[in-house]
Formats: C-alpha cells, structure tokens, sequence
C-alpha cells in the first residue's frame, strides 16, 4: 500500500514535530481541526466529504489524501465519491485536474487493498 | 428583503447576457454546472452544502449567496449551517471571515424573511 | 457609461495617491507592469488576452475591467472575447462565474457606448 | 471618516451576529484569531504588519483594512508602510494593485482624520 | 526525455482511471476542457498562450507542463515564450518563481530533444 | 543536510537557466525581488518573517524554503518562528498544514546541521 502508508507515516511524523516545538496557539488549532470533524447535526461521512471537496477546490494534494482516507472509512460508495469530485471539479475548473486524477488513483489504491 | 433580492435579480439579468452573447462552450459549462447538484446518491440538501463550503473556502461572495439560498430551500438547520461554517472556516482560515459574516448576514435574512 | 467612467477615475486618483506616497519598489512595479504589455513578438492585442484571462482565472473584477477595456481598443471582436472567456471559464470553474457576468456587463456597455 | 467607520460600524454588527448565532468552534476560532497577535517575542507592531502583508498577497479588502488600522494604532511609519506593502506587491503580483490602492487610500485617510 | 515523458505517461494512465470509474458529468468536463483550446477566431497557438499563462498565475506544475508541450508543438517561440512569462510572473508575483523555473526547465528540455 | 542543500543546489541552476534565456522584464523581475528584501525601515529579519508568512499562507514550498533559511540566517528565535507560524496557519486555516509540517522540518534541519 505505498502512497498511502508514505504518507500517513510522514504526516505522523511531522505532526510530532509540530506538536513538540510548537506553541500553544499552534495546539489550539491542531485541536479545532479535528473538533470540526465531530460527528454533530451533519453525519461523520457528510463532513468528511466537505472537507474533500474543500481540499479539492483548494488543490492541496495532502489535505485531498487524508479525506479520502476518512472518507473510505465512512463507507462512502464510488458513486457519491463520485458525486463530491464532480462538484469540486465543476467548482474549482480544469485547475483540479491534477489533483483530481490523485484523487482517483489515492481511491483506487484504498478499494484495492481494502478488499 | 434588500440584499437577496438585488442579488436574484442582477444574477438573472446577467445570467441571460452571458447565454445570449457567449458561446456553445460557455453555454455547455453553465449546463454542466447545474448538473452536478441534482440530487443523486447525494442527496441535493448535501451538494448545495458542498457547493457552499466550497465557496466559502475560495472566499466567492455571490457564489456563497446562491448556496445559502438553497441551503434554505433545502431545509437546512441552524445547527447545520454552523457545522458547514465551522469546517469552512477552520480549512480556510481567518481571511474566510469577511465572507462568513456575510454569509450569517444572509442567512439571517432569510431566516427572518421566510417566517 | 457609469460602472467603466467610474472605474477609470477612481483608478486614476488612487494611482496618483500610490505614486505619490509609495517607495522606488513600487514605482518599479508599477514601471514593469506596463512594460510587459508592449507589443513585441506576441502581438498587443493577444497580451491583453493573456492580461484578461489571467485576471478572469484569478479573480479580480478590477484587472479583468482594466484588459477589457484595453481588449476593446486592440479591436477583440466578440468571438474572440467569447473564446477567451471559455478557456477561463474552463480552467477556473464556476468559482468565476460572478466575474465572467460582469465581465459580459463591461464588454456589453462598452459596445454599446462606442457605436 | 466614512470608509473606515463604514467598515467599523458593519464589522462590528456582523461579529456580534456571527457570536450570537454560530456554534463553539466559530467562537474558538474567533478567540484564536485575537491570541495570535497579542505582543510576544515578535512586538504587536510587526505581527499586525505580518497580519497586513498576509492580507494583501491573499486579496481580502476587509483583512486589510481592519490591520491598517491596527497598523495605524501600533506607530508604523510611512516608510515601514512603504516596504510592507512592496513585499505584499512584489510576493502577490499586479493582480494584488486594486487591494493595493484601496489600502493607500485607509492609509491616507488614517493619516489625515488622526492629525 | 525524462521528466516530460514520465509526467506524459503517469497523465495518461490516471486520465484512464479517471474515465473509467468517473461519472457522465466528469466525462462531459473533460470533453470541454479539450473543447476550448480548439482553433477557431483566435489561433491554436495562442489558446495555448492562454493556458500557459493560466495555469502560471494559478501555480499548477501539471498544468503549465501540459501547455508548454501544446506550445512548443504550435511552434511558440523563444521569444513568445519570455514575455507570456514575463506578463504571468508580473501579474502572479514571485510566488510563482518556482513554477516559472520549472516552466524553463520543461521548455529547455522540449528544445534539446527535439533538435 | 539532504533537503536544503538539494533545495538550494536546484533553485541555483534554474535560477541560472531562466536568467540566461530570459527577457529584460524577467531579469528586473528578478533584481526588484531582491530589493524588496534589504533592510530598510523594517529591519531585515522582519522582512524575512514578512516573507515566510505570505508564502506559508499562499502555500509555496520553496517560497517557504527560502525565507526560513533567510530567517534561520537572521538568528530568528524558535518563539518568534512560532509565533510568526501561528499567525500564517490562523490566517490561511487547515489547508496551509501540510506546508506548515514541512516547514517544522526545515527548521529543524537547520538548527540540527547548525550547531
């Protein structure tokens, strides 16, 4: 599973070092990240399809990983996958190709070995 | 109810200039683009969320409009407006702020509005 | 012609304000971004081209104002501006869509104002 | 002194909206976003100038205004002015001059209602 | 040939993936972003003029690859080559330095193996 | 010091390149980006510190690369990194983290090979 356990091993890493050399404002907002997630009024599996979508108009390739990783665990089915990479792409224009073709591929690399 | 509807109206004004001066491409992107937000394995009340989360993030005041007035449309709770908010805000960060106060501003209007 | 009179002398008088207060950088600046529009092996009327798709993908109605006017000089005829327009739709996606409506509206009161 | 109290005035109606209405994260990261500039082991003149710079290469009119206040309040000078904003035009481009001059023009009128 | 031939064969077989597990409205976008840069008022090589300098100002590295393989294949010069470049780096800032020396780069490599 | 010397290496023979094929605008492109950066009324440190956060909040890696080596050079402490990292993730929000995780890497480098 190499993308995909590259990445999770070197986000780990890094939010490591983050955390340990960081101050506390930085903490603060590592902690606000993911309280926004919390399952509330609007399903896990919904917030984290915002949060993809929002990676994808934004074009941050490691943002788009770790929400099709949430995404994945929630049970999102390929067609509302999708659905949400339809809508950032028609959002956010040709410009989210690149990402979008990672996306995909991040996808396919998760079906695959999850099987 | 001042903004909104000034807002509806140059939109639809505008909208008919594009379709009738632009091309076949144009034409197609502007079908395309209300294509994407038909209700399928999504439902439509989670898309227009997607679609106001992902303005909010590019920081598009007319686009954030339109998604709000059919977040509204849609039934969409108090308590779920403010999670979509808050995943916008946290992803986006604090330049968001001026597009999200509007955007509670909005909201507000149609809330007071629509009783 | 209100919206582009307008633009023109509010731009003039905050032009003279930043020349007037501004450092050497910012001369410079201001020096380079001129020079870059002149015609050389691209012909002028293909850099306001380029000048107006850059501002149409990035989203900034007074840039786009600035090339359409100078588009509507170099003599951009409507299929042209059309064409123009579609690949900046394409590559910037809805997202630009409230600029690409005002970008009609300035296009459309400047063919109807220099009959 | 009516852009700047304008923009005040409405700030401060909408903050007031934002708190009453949005959920606990929103408060949070309000909060947060007032931590991050109180003095520390960078002087509060040069975080507001940080917060300035980030506000023009990131395009957000409502961001400038409110740290050239601030900017006004913490001492800068003319010439610190000056270099800031040469930073924000060379880092962000031409496309970054609109914000550009209409932060010249709160500048200038700081400057003249504070004499 | 390394880095345009590795780039042009991972655009390929992602494209692929893309298509295959992608839905009607995915397709119908890729369909028109192809659409666009089709000859017609304005020249071919000038479209991809337009999305050279697009995809420069927006810093997506895939992207600017793409056009400057399309330039060099409408047979862009040298010259055409430095002042679209010259009006992308002034109008996106130095933030696009990066991509502008990369942008050389891909544009150094299509002229020695193509001699 | 694998990254940084690689970094640096590679920014020098493209800096190279694009200066030998280059343009006039380019080349005064190049020579006012370093301008900008001299001290002046902000000292130099502060103008690095300038330069690190619009480049962490427009998400530049070797934009971020470069200033924090500047920084480093200009005895910036970790609290005053901090605080100015602070500052960058609050105003450009979650999608800036990635970049802010490879900029704690960087810094770390630098203060290890260092000593």
């Amino acid at each position: 599973m190499g993308k995909i356990d590259d990445y999770q091993r070197e986000r780990e890493r890094l939010n490591q070092l983050v955390l340990s050399k960081g101050n506390l404002e930085i903490k603060r907002f590592f902690s606000l990240d993911s309280q926004v997630y919390r399952p509330g009024a609007i399903p896990k599996k919904y917030k984290e399809m915002l949060g993809l979508v929002a990676s994808l108009v934004l074009r941050c390739d490691d943002c788009i990983m770790y929400h099709i990783i949430k995404c994945h665990e929630e049970g999102v089915t390929q067609e509302e996958f999708n659905e949400a990479m339809a809508i950032a792409l028609v959002v956010g224009g040709s410009i989210t190709i690149p990402h979008l073709r990672r996306a995909y591929d991040a996808w396919d690399e998760l079906q695959r070995t999850s099987r």
